[in-house]
């Protein structure tokens, strides 16, 4: 609709070309066709998942490009790990303000190149286009997994064990270090807990070794309760967390020392990108040598049930009252 | 990083579930899961493309929700065909502002729902966001194309004839009566235009057929010159376009009638989303073949050479210089 030239420095198709085009694998047809081509491999499915992210909601417009863009990507390959599929490629579609000018997309192109050679993943299209308002990024991210080998979110059991990678409460927390929290906290600690805010690391080597192993399983994006409850809404069961079991950093111990009430929180904080998994406890074994084997912690953190609904008890098994249960967007 | 709810109405999952999830297809899990499963016929490849879209720069605040979403999808579905690829799936990522209730958002979803029927494809998943600017719309599709059977831009030889479906410039005319513009048209005539303009036709029925035929193919999105000059870069050749040989409509003859310039900014107009594409002589019965058999006009408008560009030449060969070669953002 928009019949005017208002090209600024490279333009929408220089910047394909200078900043994208290189990013392309070779079903992307260097993104000089209409669409781009996947090869399926036999006997496997593709996986697909699509996330976007506003300027001044989901990042902020002083936030290096870099970051934005691999956390961006990061998130979708989370979301692929959590269905046990490993990575292979990702479209991006952009909505930029004139004021994002070609350095900024130079910077967040070389965020993406960094973790497409993390990820061993490549770019197959996009489109750019100009907005008026903030900027709007979204990505849609394409991986593929064996037949039968997914893992969805519906097949919890009550008696399953239910399982989280890594730590818990990092991004949240790391938020609050950006926001001016936490003065008195050492700065290697304030470093490691903006880190995984900025930067989380989503669990693409765990997530394709779980087939099997997990009922369910999904990433922990809106909160580590809200999330378990999706698990228990699609798989139609209850389930039980105990607080004092959930794997805390060591930067989130001394974070959280002074404040008692803060764990529960970190419980219903989003962002982590951890994986979350139901699993029957003849698997305890398997779990504890993916653990090993990955050097990745995995720990137990509650039990499946039959029911309805959530619940995080303390050690002595009394309920405990969380303000909120994971964040939504609206 | 919004921890605070700002539920309005349905909030972000009641949409979902309320509006987004009748629309998914089995591979779409119920939009449930962290991603979608697509199994891959044996022999074939996959398609995906993606696109977006911006309030107030692709389409106006006050345009029909249903249009907007339909328009969206077709113009996806356009680039799946120009790749002879026969539609499966597609993915919806939404950046909505708060001003865009329930109801934008129920008739958004009914145009989908609509345009799911016509063209046999289903949701397969999808984010919702929210932003403070004007909404932004992206559409990944996904379709299926035979090993071999893709037709790509760059597969042109010079002597190739060049062909285009339908007709041209009636979306360019479209958005002129919607300003205002051609004001003596008839009622039937401004309505025509207007319709092409928001509600284009994704020749999906012609595009697959055409595997064996056309040796390079895309889309008029950008203007047929401009995307002539996409096909000619990619294969390394030049073209010729005959002015007066280009298709268009009684309603484009008659709001041209009286505008001898206005023919060859038709040829520069974009958004008509016909297949433009060329093929060698020897398949000219070929072509007129599937024409009658479709129902739809495929009218040869020129010749692809050797050298590089494009040129639009009058009955007598001369030049004709057009203003203006397509639009871009930014």
């Amino acid at each position: 609709m928009d019949q005017t030239r208002r090209e600024v420095g490279l333009g929408e198709f220089g910047r394909i070309r200078r900043f994208f085009a290189p990013l392309a694998g070779p079903g992307g047809l260097g993104l000089m066709d209409d669409a781009a081509l996947i090869d399926c491999a036999p006997g496997h499915r593709l996986v697909v998942t699509v996330d976007a992210i506003v300027e001044g909601v989901h990042y902020l417009a002083d936030d290096p490009p870099d970051l934005v863009a691999r956390k961006l990507l990061r998130a979708n390959l989370s979301d692929l790990a959590a269905m046990g599929a490993r990575p292979l490629y990702y479209l991006l579609a952009t909505a930029l303000p004139a004021s994002l000018g070609d350095d900024w997309v130079a910077r967040f192109a070389a965020g993406l190149a960094e973790d497409q050679q993390n990820y061993c993943i490549a770019l197959l299209g996009g489109d750019s286009v100009a907005t008026t308002g903030p900027a709007v990024l979204s990505l849609t991210a394409l991986g593929e997994v064996a037949v039968g080998a997914e893992i969805r979110r519906s097949g919890a059991q009550p008696g399953d064990r239910i399982w989280v990678s890594g730590t818990i409460g990092d991004a949240f927390l790391g938020l609050q270090v950006l926001r001016g929290g936490y003065p008195s906290l050492a700065p290697v600690d304030r470093v490691a807990l903006t880190r995984r805010f900025q930067l989380p690391e989503p669990r693409t080597a765990l997530g394709p070794r779980l087939a099997g192993v997990a009922h369910a399983m999904l990433d922990v994006s809106d909160g580590l309760l809200a999330d378990l409850g999706h698990i228990c809404e699609a798989s139609h069961t209850g389930a039980t967390v105990v607080l004092q079991s959930l794997p805390l950093s060591p930067a989130a111990r001394r974070a959280v020392a002074g404040e008692p009430d803060l764990p529960a929180s970190l419980a219903a904080a989003g962002d982590d990108y951890e994986l979350l998994f139901a699993a029957p406890p003849e698997a305890d074994a398997a779990v504890g040598r993916l653990a090993a084997e990955l050097g990745l912690p995995i720990t137990a953190i509650g039990t499946i049930e039959t029911g309805a609904g959530v619940r995080l008890v303390d050690a002595g098994g009394n309920p405990i009252r969380v303000a909120t249960a994971g964040y939504r967007h609206f």
